[in-house]
């Protein structure tokens, strides 16, 4: 083959907002896969925030990327050779590869993607990868929601707040999404089937007054900054908040404070916050359900594609903007 | 009997610190017991962090005390006349009978203590009563530290955080309080049995670092402001904070702004805020359990008694400044 590995490697580290002087593309040998390895062509890479608190050389709850390393990031690929008795070319996986067009993986460390149910494999990397599953833990773990109550999710036409909202409304809530900009809110509420939807642009605070007069039981937390500001006041007794992400401060430094917290004692509030590598058997559990609510069609996703690996880096810096609409990924 | 009813009422409603102009003595004749009533002479009354919120016109989980009303809280009083099969003059009862010397009270508001056993009455206003009650709910369903945890309890040598780190040693955790000079650490170490108390007055945050270089998996939220701040950060992945009460900012409006939450996510922390009266179960648990160890000596607690039911405007303006030491009750 004639063919390289082209890779985008973090080149250094940014203090506030990742611009493209914080990236480097390479192009290098294609890897030589050895005993139990296969050599993978990467198809459809997955571009998520956290990936942005891997850039920081920050002690987190996962080690930071190593400057001049590839880029994390979990893709779907084809098999291209295979030195593992469990795969052959042709057959697709899923796996944490990286920022890269290839990769020679131990089989061990691939799971490999149904080849039945019409679903596309990129699926495997939003609504049945790990933003999906990041929702189902979040609602069925961390909020567990009642059927009936008020459930808030922001960043609502997203990976995860979109599923997580569909979860909530299968569970008899009444789900609430928060949005940037009108498009996003009718997508959320047209196409998602959510009982509402809020611009985060306009006044968030009146606008959650009006929707829930009454509050908020369940609100699953994806962006913090101004969005929690406005929701945090309007949480009723008992309510929970899931903590999944805050993007809205991942590039500001130093970090805003936040609310305070004497209102936890008031209203009996929990704030718990999670990542779904701690759910193990979450997995099973949403490839299973989830997975069934994809084939039947009661589960809605949508797809922000950039192309190429070389375009990465940007589609990467609005992702953190909100410029995606549906889960960003980079087709390569 | 030619004894009237003593009384103190919320004159008005402090806007930061209470003082003395917010409270008013007056003298009322004896109430008169009606049917299924009992006439009830206040022996000792609670004073408790709790009682700030209640000044307030503000929205809380309990409602506030009318301008004019007595002031609420719980005593212990003695039985003079009885209107009540369950009860007989000489009787002594526990009740959320108010601020003052007398008052008839409809039996099945009440509950009678039992005759022996050896514990002063005033002990079912602190180890055995709602604070007591308050740190088992808070350790035990909230807070849930394992074996071989750190455990940090803040206002430790309090009526409440006395009893929840004798608890959280007695579960086999690494217990340290944080409690304000050198005595009230003194004997957090030396009768209570802590590992360790450090003094708030002090560099808090150098002091946790040195006796819990690991972090911290659990704490008792007591006091918020400045404790918080320093223990914020110092929580340990899978940490679990308790919020009983942030007594440190009930005097202070404007609220002070919280910790950035984004750290909920990184280290998957849950808070929670609680409220005894939410767990009517814990009751029943904690006179069975609780009632055992302080019969058999391995739970301590202190006492700070003022006297006269005319001193406890200022008794309770101390509490708010941490001025007891031990659970501030007053003798009527």
């Amino acid at each position: 083959m004639a063919e390289s590995n082209r890779q985008i490697l973090l080149k250094a580290r940014p203090s506030g907002r990742p611009g493209p002087e914080h990236f480097e593309l390479v192009e290098r040998p294609l890897p030589e896969p050895g005993r139990g390895e296969v050599l993978l062509r990467h198809r459809v890479l997955s571009l998520d925030p956290y990936m942005r608190g891997r850039m920081d050389d920050a002690a987190s709850y996962a080690k930071p990327v190593a400057l001049g390393e590839v880029m994390e990031g979990e893709c779907v690929a084809e098999v291209l050779a295979s030195h593992h008795p469990g795969y052959a070319p042709g057959d697709w996986v899923r796996g944490a590869r990286g920022w890269q067009t290839h990769s020679a993986a131990h089989g061990s460390t691939l799971v490999k993607l149904p080849s039945t149910g019409g679903v596309p494999p990129s699926a495997y990397l939003g609504v049945l990868g790990m933003p999906g599953t990041t929702a189902w833990v979040g609602v069925t773990e961390i909020g567990r929601p009642k059927p009936g109550e008020v459930f808030v999710v922001s960043a609502a036409s997203g990976a995860v707040g979109s599923v997580a909202g569909q979860i909530a409304k299968k569970l008899g809530c009444r789900v609430i999404g928060i949005a940037g900009g009108p498009e996003k809110c009718r997508y959320v509420t047209e196409e998602l089937g959510f009982d509402a939807c809020l611009d985060h642009r306009g006044d968030l605070g009146a606008a959650l007054d009006e929707a829930c007069p009454e509050g908020i039981d369940v609100y699953f937390e994806n962006v913090g900054g101004a969005v929690q500001e406005a929701v945090f006041p309007r949480m009723r007794s008992f309510g929970r908040i899931a903590f999944c992400g805050t993007v809205a401060t991942y590039n500001v430094r130093p970090l805003p404070p936040g609310p305070n917290l004497g209102a936890l004692v008031k209203k009996k509030l929990r704030l718990q916050g999670f990542i779904v590598s701690d759910h193990p058997q979450a997995w099973v559990e949403w490839q299973r359900i989830g997975g069934a609510w994809v084939a039947e069609g009661s589960l809605r996703w949508r797809e922000d594609r950039a192309k190429g690996l070389e375009n990465a880096p940007e589609a990467f810096i609005g992702l953190l903007e909100g410029k995606n609409f549906g889960k960003l990924v980079v087709e390569i």
